[in-house]
């Protein structure tokens, strides 16, 4: 079996609760949740309403109504975006976000809202006296800071708990991508002053693809994005007020939404702080052995704080997509290179046009994967002769 | 078990092939397809362009990357209206429209999109010579016409192939919302002259629900609702060019759309005309018994064509909700009552506010199913005495 080591694009392998869960619903209430007056559909209702609360109990947010489902964290990014600002907002960013915030906040631009855009410090940290600055400086008020709580480049995570309290007193709407973050590092939208929140599934929740969370603050009223049938209020013409109707049209995907909640269970009983230390021990451990490599280069710097669980770096003279070509095809390591959907965080570690080679273990790899690794690129660059000579193809496939 | 009478809302149960093909590649290939360069996800990527194929050949669509994933319909037809459409573009409707079409076309109308919408004949038909008539009354040029194949409501269908060569005569956009139609009658976006085709994978596709798909002709560029992540062109702040991937932003649902890839085969090797003979041929039976019953009147009327396998019909002076309620809890059949999310439908059959009882048979339901409905409405209704005497509950729990 090969080895997996691209968790923060998606967790996988997931936990055998999260697959049953998933086939065990699909099988046997597999119907539209809520749309139906009958027990059956009223079940899958009451399924999906045990989702929201358990959603919302996790990230501390007080009415599970505020709680809307989508498809993939992009989906929910868009619409928190386009429903909230319009022409003539001032918004603040930083200039490491993935494209899922960037390329909404260009389309926004280019029709009146003005970004000002915060770069990190050598840490890979946005400081949020940088952010504090920016809005002095700014022409206007600031209607939005957004930001993601962990890099999915450097995997530094955003001091956003003082840029939240900070936001909040100043009255200004505090949107966090907790794409990498959720289900690694605790996230309370109370103490840490989030207005929204959104999440993907099925990335360190361990639920499955389809599913993704916006967590909307109860002082917001967000225009639709998508609009469409909500299985209630269907004599008007316009989309319910109340959320979360409001901001959900179409059918939910009830069978994902049971493995989602039994993602969230299995994060829960094996506590954020364990899944954060294993982490960040496996991290810390990959580290150690790359330090004793020739020509590597992490980023931001060796001596950042990975502390999100994804760490980038590269190999002097060699493109990192021949090196995680290599990796697959020689060893059966699956690791990431490139751009990783975020170039502006690369352009701000110096990292284009090629982009890094990104590991990013998960709750179920061991300190074995990261040998297996360190063995590999060991065999690739500390003694180059071996590669190509004694090197087997290690790599099992995964339809045998 | 119960017997569930709703496949209009969703299909249920799906084939086996269905639940395993799910089931199989969440856990052998649960990977973020195309996204990394290893193996494992160039595989997911495969399987992905093995779904675009299908689905293409399925409705005749010359190229595949034209076919564009979603989460559902609704979504699907968001993505074309707003793509498309600008201020001072003229639309041609129906009267009969589900929500996921006529809300975003009110949300359109509100920003300078002039909408016409033509009413259906005593036979629930939507006249092409309605819609020509329609153009021509209109005050200029009409950019697109936009039409459900089949009433969610009515079970009516239209006659898009003859509204769709009209169309392309007068070089018209013509958009089809085949929700209801997709997987029960052919469709072929070349002879029936389709622009953007909207079609859920969780109804009669026989695909999970998370899965659904537009089809963009080949002259159309639409701007991109959601921006985001492609997998490819990450340098860009614009969303690229191509298709799909100028349409398709954030993770896809790689085991979602393998159900879909075996819901199309199950569909396929069935069949359309058989599944559409088994449906019409249980709906003639509810036809003929409901004949038999007191006060009993079917919309628009018995006589009409009900051939997208949807029936609705009332009792008179009894409410549908506590019809549908008494057949669920009392007899343990699962039918929909209420609006079906199609006011302007129910408004054309004039059943608002309360709706009808809509009845929708699935590939797996039997005579002895629909002879269940029967014979509960003719306790219901027939003989009123038995009811709540010698009426036991049938109903068996999802979750024994």
């Amino acid at each position: 079996m090969a080895i997996y080591l691209d968790n923060a694009a998606t967790t996988f392998p997931k936990p055998e609760s999260v697959y049953r869960a998933i086939d065990f619903t699909f099988r046997n209430l597999g119907v539209s949740p809520g749309r139906g007056s009958y027990q059956f559909s009223l079940e899958a209702g009451h399924l999906v309403l045990d989702v929201r609360e358990t959603v919302a109990e996790f990230f501390g947010i007080e009415d599970a109504s505020r709680v809307v489902f989508y498809a993939n964290a992009t989906e929910a990014i868009n619409v928190a975006l386009f429903g909230l600002l319009q022409p003539g907002d001032r918004v603040i960013t930083s200039t490491i976000e993935h494209n899922a915030v960037s390329r909404p906040l260009h389309a926004l631009a280019r029709h009146g809202v003005e970004l000002i855009r915060v770069s990190p410090d050598a840490d890979g940290r946005i400081p949020p006296e940088a952010i504090r600055e920016a809005a002095c400086r700014a022409a206007g008020p600031i209607r939005m800071v957004v930001l993601s709580h962990c890099s999915n480049v450097t995997g530094v995570v955003q001091p956003i708990e003082e840029i939240g309290r900070w936001c909040r007193s100043e009255g200004i709407v505090f949107m966090v991508d907790a794409a990498q973050s959720a289900g690694v590092l605790p996230i309370d939208v109370e103490t840490m002053g989030i207005d929204l929140l959104a999440v993907p599934g099925h990335k360190c929740l361990l639920g499955p693809p389809g599913t993704a969370i916006l967590y909307v603050g109860p002082e917001l009223h967000l225009k639709p994005l998508l609009w469409g049938g909500t299985g209630g209020n269907s004599m008007s013409p316009l989309m319910p007020d109340a959320l979360p109707e409001r901001l959900e049209s179409g059918t939910l995907n009830t069978p994902a939404l049971a493995g989602l909640l039994a993602g969230i269970e299995f994060v829960s009983r094996t506590g954020l702080q364990q899944i954060h230390l294993h982490k960040t021990s496996l991290l810390k451990r990959l580290l150690r052995g790359l330090h004793n490599l020739p020509g590597i280069r992490c980023y931001p710097h060796a001596g950042a704080q990975h502390g999100g669980g994804v760490l980038s770096f590269n190999v002097e003279g060699r493109d990192p997509a021949e090196i995680g070509f290599l990796l697959d095809d020689v060893y059966g390591i699956c690791v990431r290179t490139g751009l990783h959907c975020a170039p502006d965080a690369h352009r701000s570690i110096g990292t284009l046009p090629s982009g890094t080679i990104r590991v990013s273990p998960g709750v179920f790899n061991t300190d074995k994967d990261i040998d297996a690794l360190l063995g590999a690129l060991n065999d690739m660059l500390g003694n180059r002769r071996r590669v190509g000579a004694g090197c087997r193809n290690h790599r099992t496939p995964f339809f045998p």
